[in-house]
């Protein structure tokens, strides 16, 4: 024992997260989700032997079963741990009800962690804490990571592209989803889940998601994202789905550090805002003058432009 | 004529736009989309003469009929501006199609102005754009700006959460969703609307939201949010709902003030963290250094967090 200032907390506790020790895998996240600084001090300790764990993302609108489907790639996967993006708010959630169920069943299971991440609110904050749990369980030693969002907004699918891998997930009987996929779509998808596969109308989805790339081009060695079938509550079709991410994996090998390093800078730019207007409220205006200066922009005396044009000249170099 | 630099472009657009101008407002509009500083400069002019607009932000599953509904809102209420935020992120969209058929039919009807706005992809981008558009519509002098959100995220909340009021819509047969609604619905809902209410089971869905509100306390004068059924398509309800915001607006008269200085603070710290990263990508980094340190987080020589740091030391007083 050298004493708490030669030791920090944080150094015992990245010791035991690199070691895969589940409680500390879960107090890290804690620190992560709650924005501590030891969660920081622990991402910066642990880094260097993250980038070993494939993220898988998973999005889809709610009810897709995504959760089921989850369940079903554990049996599937080697080491796996799961941040299940949690939102507090509307529309979403449904997650926390899911991951109790799951632990109840994959609890045994050593290689697994399950944790479910809530929303802060904050902008930017969703996102930011799920890669950091992400690199958690990256360190401490999953293979894969699955990153599954109960949303379908772009902060979901914010989280999933910058995944090595992103997998939609799609309903039959959805055909304005798919209609309204098109806009954006092509960009996020490696894979296609149509899940509930027996329910009428699985081969009219399935046939508007091939209408739809066949409008793209998948020249010079482009992936062109398969669309498998599932039917996540009997496991029908997760081998397929298993067997799409490992050809995937094959196929971009090349470019995953371009993916990755596109990933890190998101995260930068994300962490630079974040860590300016901190500074800001904490060191550069004076007690009470951030509220009067929104009391005048309520009161149209000013305008937000003018008030942060002047703030970051106060704050700058 | 006193030259370009006495009389910059924005000056003439602010008048326009300050005089209603259809074609001004649009011009408005698209430079805020395309973040250009013509934008920002627009809504320092304009600022000032803001505020007398009531914000509705509508919200909702994708195929709840949310742009059915605001057409049919649009009959029954005076000088409208209506952003539809229209994102290019998956499972959403629509809103472009929507647009234009609705533009047919209001058209011809000089009080209303229809604009679909898109996501840029980046951070906070869609939420500030969104907001900023809003300001133009009430500068150019539109009562009631509805701005109707064709996503289910946090970043669709957002939106919804910082307007005047908040309509969230359901539709019958949706049970998961009611389910999934429990976690954060109570924040930001001030008006549910049962759509599609000649459905079966649009009794089921009105009292399950009941039951949970239910669970609430409405004491000391609380808003309690009515449940709203319609039939946006045959337009009835319609009147209801009308009425409902209109009840509203009086019950929350005195707290507007403080409901707007939220959203004066959501709108600064987004917009000093945007102009903080602008001003490290252009003035701190040296050319080529931000891809060097991405390079070096990629390849897990530094970290995230050590380079934000750094990054920030540097640029900060």
């Amino acid at each position: 024992m050298t004493g708490p200032a030669a030791q920090p907390a944080g150094s015992t506790l990245s010791e035991r997260v690199l070691q895969g020790d589940p409680r500390a895998v879960a107090r890290a996240i804690s620190l992560i989700e709650d924005e501590s600084p030891q969660g920081a001090d622990l991402i910066r300790r642990v880094f260097a032997r993250t980038g070993a764990a494939y993220l898988v993302g998973i999005t889809g609108a709610p009810g897709a079963g995504k959760s089921t489907l989850v369940d079903r790639l554990i049996g599937e996967l080697r080491t796996v741990g799961i941040v299940a993006v949690d939102p507090t708010s509307p529309f979403t959630g449904g997650a926390i009800l899911g991951d109790r169920v799951r632990m109840q069943s994959h609890v045994a299971d050593a290689g697994v962690f399950i944790r479910s991440m809530a929303t802060r609110g904050n902008l930017g904050g969703l996102a930011r804490s799920t890669a950091d749990a992400a690199l958690v369980l990256d360190a401490a030693g999953k293979d894969i990571v699955l990153i599954e969002t109960v949303g379908v907004g772009q902060d979901e699918v914010d989280i999933v592209r910058t995944a090595d891998v992103s997998i939609v997930m799609l309903v039959p009987g959805a055909g304005d989803e798919v209609q309204a996929l098109k806009a954006g779509i092509m960009e996020i998808a490696d894979i296609f889940v149509v899940n509930k596969a027996d329910r009428e109308g699985a081969d009219r989805t399935v046939s508007s998601v091939e209408a739809m790339l066949s409008l793209e081009s998948f020249e010079g060695g482009r992936w062109r994202p398969p669309i498998v079938k599932t039917e996540a509550t009997t496991g029908k079709g997760v081998a397929d789905l298993v067997e799409a991410l490992e050809r995937f994996r094959a196929h971009t090998a090349a470019s995953l550090g371009e993916r990755r390093r596109a990933r890190a800078e998101f995260r930068v730019r994300e962490l630079m805002a974040h860590r300016f207007v901190q500074h800001v409220l904490d060191r550069v205006l004076k007690a009470g003058e951030f509220e009067t200066l929104l009391d005048q922009i309520a009161a149209r005396e000013t305008d937000p432009y003018t008030v942060v044009e002047a703030i970051v000249r106060r704050s700058i170099r």
